[in-house]
């Protein structure tokens, strides 16, 4: 088992990765100093895989779960049903003391998480993910929220887990597609912070695809170990943090114009990465044999690297933009690369670049 | 003009205090460092009388406001209005630097903070309470969040604000009923916190009822430096930021139980705080004499001090103590009083006791 650290002070907290960890929940819950009562949240897909097994270990282990299914997929990452999940955690009584289990996709981490953060305001929680990209990504940081009409994720808090553990096992029940979308955030990590790890990347790719146990977890591990590094120097995002967002103002974007569902979100981010490197070529100077392999590495993984858009989408595409979290003054800011390792964060971009550079370079 | 420092580390903010000051809120809010865009949310009472003051005051200081106008009364405190709330700041495109100002009663501050909590993961707000409980008590401390059909208060967050503007001419226009209301905080301050100032509520009881503003101002600013106090040593609330708390279990149980509404928030507490007071006389030896003390300088606020119950209506009463944010392992916590001035927090209360209490000691 690996095991990595988020070191913030009071709110560190400890991640496990290796296989077969859900059997360890409950043990694993024990040292937290937590309340008995907790709740179970899950989708309509994870739970009937997994939820037993969760509900097992923690009873094993004298707590009291109650398992609360929502619908699977990204609509569940709305008001509504947060509402509802309140409504579920009054009925069970919890307590300031007691806690909530993300089991599940980033969708599931999301909504539960600020469900804990706003709940008796604030109880703590436990992620359990389920998908590749809820663990290398969503599950570790403390970012929590839901979507709004206007945007996603408009609607959030930060509030840490206080344990992330990771079962790779489950990955192994996860399509081929939304595998290869938790890529997209693998291979950002090797983008924004570790030349070294691209290239282990480009050379282990088949082995990865393959889901070789060993080589996996020391790549959800290293991916786990960025992250923990980035946010421990940024908890709140009130600066470098926002390399994480490599490829995500547009993916982000897209994801919205196309219609929650219509994208994998790590599908959408990795045709984000190929316009932020267009946009870094122009704009840093990052090398075009760099915008390159960028990109070759994403097709490679399966996972799309352009869209054509006409002329009204292009036009929605930059309206959706502008209302990200990261506009300043009205401005869209972008992490952009100087070369594969190396990112700055806070670029503006000329909005006549942004448009020549969406209408003319992606292939579709 | 009083001005109070809320100590906080990084979260510090100031109170001011004094007569007209509404007009000098854009002036406030220049020396924050915040963005052009701004949220006034306030009330269908509040904002006829005030909204203009405060829009034109941040105008002349170069912000560019936007008004929100919920309807006014304790219903506005729930997770429909804050999800019409975000849809604003959306539309009107509030970014991470842009803030929310609370301009009404406690309602509006409860709402406007959680959904500056919420929006965008957190953005900053100012409050502009504009009645007597608002100033003294809602205000400052951070504590925000709505209501649930299962109980009070059970969703929110603890989100300091940038500045806490009270101006005490807007409660002029106040009911003499929620002045009253506010009196029960105020007489709050001195059982938990200061004998003294307990004794001078005594003695200029109609000073403060005639809104005498040199008295009243004294009265506010002594109240926010209790707060300030206790808040700055316990900001979320894990010990002693407890015990401002007294009189609030039963409060808030009643509020739930009676419909929101029929009683004004103040009222309710001050029937809470007789109530404690009769099960510190029980469990913590507090002197008889001083009960009536209390109960007295209670009633001469003109403040209701007890309420007859049916069996039906006291069972319902101790359940919904049961859903209270103190209870630790299915027990009921109180506040409780050893004598005026002097309180201890997390007391647990059997419930032989509480239902005799409840049934025989409360006056109608």
């Amino acid at each position: 088992m690996h095991s990595v650290k988020v070191a913030l002070g009071v709110r560190s907290y400890g991640i496990w990765i290796g296989g077969g960890l859900l059997r360890r929940l409950g043990e694993a819950c024990r040292d937290l100093d937590l309340g008995s009562r907790c709740a179970v949240i899950t989708d309509s897909r994870v739970g009937p895989l997994y939820g037993r097994t969760v509900l097992d270990a923690l009873q094993r282990s004298g707590f009291e779960p109650r398992l609360i299914t929502v619908p699977a997929g990204e609509p569940s990452k709305r008001l509504e049903v947060v509402a509802r999940c309140y409504d579920r955690l009054a009925a069970h009584r919890l307590e300031r003391k007691s806690f909530v289990v993300a089991l599940g996709g980033g969708v599931v981490g999301d909504l539960a998480g600020f469900v804990a953060a706003t709940y008796l305001r604030g109880i703590p929680f436990v992620q359990v993910p389920t998908t590749l990209l809820a663990q290398v990504d969503s599950s570790v940081g403390g970012k929590v929220g839901v979507n709004l009409a206007a945007g996603k994720n408009l609607v959030g808090a930060f509030w840490q887990p206080r344990l992330v553990l990771c079962d790779l096992k489950t990955l192994s029940t996860l399509s081929e597609r939304e595998f290869r979308a938790g890529l997209a955030e693998v291979i950002k990590y090797g983008i924004i912070h570790d030349r070294a790890f691209f290239e282990e990347l480009e050379s282990r790719l088949s082995s990865i695809l393959r889901q070789e146990p060993r080589v996996l977890a020391r790549v959800v591990a290293r991916c786990c170990a960025i992250k923990a590094e980035v946010v421990g120097e940024d908890e709140t995002e009130t600066g470098g943090r926002a390399v994480l967002n490599f490829g995500h103002t547009v993916g982000h974007a897209l994801e919205a114009i196309a219609g929650y569902g219509k994208y994998l979100h790590g599908e959408a981010i990795a045709i984000g990465q190929v316009l932020a490197a267009e946009l870094s070529a122009r704009l840093l100077g990052l090398p075009q044999v760099e915008v390159g392999r960028i990109t070759t590495l994403l097709r490679r993984a399966g996972l799309p690297v352009g869209v054509r858009l006409g002329l009204d989408q292009r036009r929605r595409l930059l309206a959706a933009m502008r209302l990200d979290k990261k506009v300043q003054c009205g401005e869209v800011r972008f992490v952009l690369a100087r070369g594969i390792g190396q990112v700055e964060y806070g670029r503006a971009v000329p909005h006549e670049l942004l448009n020549s550079v969406l209408s003319t370079t992606v292939p579709s």
